[in-house]
């Protein structure tokens, strides 16, 4: 894995074969233990706090994809691809900042003062601000950008192992969350299909660096 | 870049080697034109309709990065990175939809008859829609998670160019608008410095994936 620069152009490669693909080959199936190698890679994004909110419903039963299919206004790859990753973000994930700063502790990673200081701050924070910073939304925000680190290494990491994906964003959720009775605690980020592709994906082109960038100020 | 087996490894560890870092060493910069190669990287992410709504607001100039230290509670990282790359998300993004399919129909990605269909749906949804299946928030939403995948990519990129990043949400987001004067289509998503550390990381840990995923159905 050698020098700085041959790191960049493997990253470069993956991250440019790397296309949307919206047709699979409906007989090939990743098994879970593979799902679960790449989720692996994923969750070793960042988040705030490190409260992973990221959660992940995968979804292999034939019957349940038939059933998305219609939430999904008939869009084929939820019917053909092995496995549908449904990315929630956890209003509730903050919860879990006992759990994960405890592990730390154990694991030598931070005293047991940071620690309580810790949970002490989160818990307060996530309890009591119903808006930050003029931001009534900041909860949701939060889960849905941290949930989006991990769908995007989620993403590479499939292609690197040679499966494809894509992003769904444009479904019926409401009609899904009653599908699968998901609880008002998780928030929809993603709906990422993956599988095998049947056929090449169509390039897609992109806004220059200078048409998106703006040096020191806006204008 | 060989073998998928190969490809994982190489993945795995330019992610496993990302740790959010807040020790800069403050006599560090890192060119424009790395800067733009990253950012080049971070593009190739998908986004909804390909619409690209992602912008990039770098700050290269101290004196503006003292005036956003005090906006970040003193973060030491902010005055101390060779630059901050703030991560903004266009709500008026989907305006580019006709450059973007003129630009596609050109390159022979796809025909007219598909660019006008796209643009006229675009629009009108962009326009008209103020709550889509039952989420006001769905244009915000939508930016949030663009803006979120570009940025992985970013933090990806930057690593495996020897660089390092942390990304920031816990900042004063009223006062950095009004410091960079930020106008009110742009949302934020995240502030990301980038520099050399000039101190490792301290670990963390993760959850397991049992832990965080659910197969068929929550519960």
């Amino acid at each position: 894995m050698g020098t700085k620069e041959n790191k960049f152009a493997e990253l470069s490669n993956i991250i440019r074969e790397r296309h949307s693909i919206r047709h699979y080959d409906p007989d090939f199936k990743i098994s879970e233990d593979e799902i679960r190698e790449i989720i692996k890679e994923a969750v070793y994004a960042p988040s705030g706090n490190n409260l992973q909110s990221w959660r992940f419903l995968i979804i292999t039963d034939q019957k349940l994809k038939e059933k998305i299919f219609t939430a999904s206004n008939d869009q084929k790859q939820v019917l053909e691809a092995s496995a549908l990753i449904i990315v929630l973000g956890d209003l509730k994930g903050y919860e879990q900042v006992e759990l994960i700063y405890t592990r730390s502790v154990k694991e030598g990673i931070v005293t047991e003062k940071f620690k309580n200081a810790k949970v002490a701050k989160v818990k307060n924070t996530f309890e009591k601000e119903t808006s930050r910073y003029g931001n009534p939304n900041w909860k949701r925000d939060l889960v849905l950008i941290d949930g989006s680190l991990a769908a995007m290494q989620l993403m590479l990491a499939a292609k690197a192992k040679g499966y494809d994906t894509v992003p769904m964003i444009g479904y019926n959720t409401e009609q899904l969350r009653k599908i699968l009775n998901i609880p008002d605690r998780y928030v929809n980020v993603l709906m990422i299909p993956i599988g095998k592709a049947a056929q090449p994906a169509h390039r897609t082109i992109r806004l220059s660096v200078d048409e998106i960038t703006f040096w020191n100020g806006i204008e």
